[in-house]
């Protein structure tokens, strides 16, 4: 069992901690068992540290490394305030920018700060069937160890593009696909999500249209930038009296509303 | 200014971080200038407690009282992590239960245990235009400072209710309201949300039937005890690879679901 933070391997995960160690060694950390679960199933899981406690209820397929590790060094490795006794080292994948020019949904956020926003929102684009998921440069590190775990796994279920500027990813989204009909590309709808959106979100056209939604900063809702890049800015109705939803709440009513019809 | 956490309104306002003196004094707290501006449009404000800098940007309306303090005297004060300099003592709405009789959509949270959770479904039912919410026995304090913060001043807004059992609130819904129709109760459908509910949320009949959808705990799900007292148990639809949808997401696409039509 290791006991000690400066034990090599140790210090190599617990650098992960950090977004320009993850992108240099392309590795992040997967923390507790709904989240690692998902990433053993993707099979880019590479390492799991875990306390004898945890280790007992463990299943760790052939080809993983098990390192059993004291509690205080686990503690050391997970970023949660109430680490479920294990956390796994996993390849972070590298998505294929095709999607964005072939998929019928693509989510971008686009200055999304909070981990937990980001992982809920990643989470329910998997769930509503988007076929790919860009946070822009400007978001958080989509593999930073709060938005893995409030992803619930789904950063492993779907393209998760990173790295790109808005202008890239709407670029690359209005792009011919590469196996495209001959008669050139298919039409795209950019829909911003904003409070005072001209269009209401559950009136858009869900046609054969590709669709991408683009989501904006908590605080701040979508830049100005950004609102001159899309194609119309859409708003989820309000008819009470909040000024406001939460924009993983907003994101959420959207996503749906643009993914179906669901009945 | 006050520059001592022992001075005795401080101290009585400091009380009101804990929920059974939150019930005693039938007060709580109000952090931050978003819930804090909604707590004040609402009439509820007696006291706030600002920094210099903060109350340099503050208007408070004649009647309620502002209290200079030094910012160790905010801190412990505020319960966030970056209080933003201001804190408010709100009185304690008393909802009336008539509500649940007469109400055309009543979102009931039955276990709900995570403050940004409660919240976040509260400012969710607000923005669609709910008639009211329950936070029955057994989910977070309506009235936490982490509840009403997440609420962006929903609480404020539309009646919440509080301290009922499961069953004494659906009992409530199904009462004939005090100024019904001769011809006797109206029909009420009470709707659980589950991710292995039966019905897909969106094939609910939207008629006039009066709406109860019931939300369980994020990580169990409802109860079985509530699964027994739902007329019908509807999921929202998952197609992708998640398992399920975070609690609040799941309740956002419900509730708009629930709450349409919108287009």
């Amino acid at each position: 069992m290791i006991t000690s933070t400066r034990n090599e391997r140790v210090r190599a995960a617990a650098a992960l901690h950090r977004s320009r160690e993850r992108r240099l060694a392309a590795r992040h950390l997967v923390e507790g068992p709904r989240a690692l679960g998902a990433a053993i199933a993707a099979g880019v899981v590479e390492q799991v540290f875990a306390t004898p406690d945890a280790a007992a209820d463990l299943v760790v397929p052939t080809g993983v490394d098990l390192l059993l590790v004291a509690d205080h060094v686990l503690d050391h490795l997970a970023d949660a305030r109430t680490p479920q006794g294990i956390v796994g080292v996993a390849r972070t994948p590298v998505a294929d920018p095709e999607v964005l020019a072939s998929g019928r949904l693509i989510v971008v956020l686009d200055g999304v700060a909070d981990p937990g926003n980001a992982g809920t929102i990643v989470r329910t684009a998997d769930a509503a069937g988007a076929d790919g998921v860009v946070l822009t440069a400007g978001s958080v590190d989509a593999y930073a160890p709060k938005v893995v775990r409030a992803s619930a796994g789904s950063v492993h279920h779907l393209p998760v593009l990173t790295g790109l500027t808005l202008r890239e990813a709407l670029s690359a989204c209005r792009r011919t696909p590469a196996r495209s009909a001959p008669e050139g590309p298919r039409p795209v709808q950019v829909v911003g999500l904003d409070g005072a959106g001209e269009r209401n979100v559950f009136d858009l056209a869900r046609d054969d249209t590709g669709m991408v939604l683009v989501l904006g900063n908590e605080a701040h809702g979508l830049s100005a930038d950004a609102r001159g890049q899309v194609d119309v800015l859409a708003r989820v109705p309000i008819v009470g009296r909040a000024e406001s939803l939460n924009v993983a709440a907003a994101a959420a009513v959207a996503i749906y509303a643009v993914a179906g019809p669901w009945d």
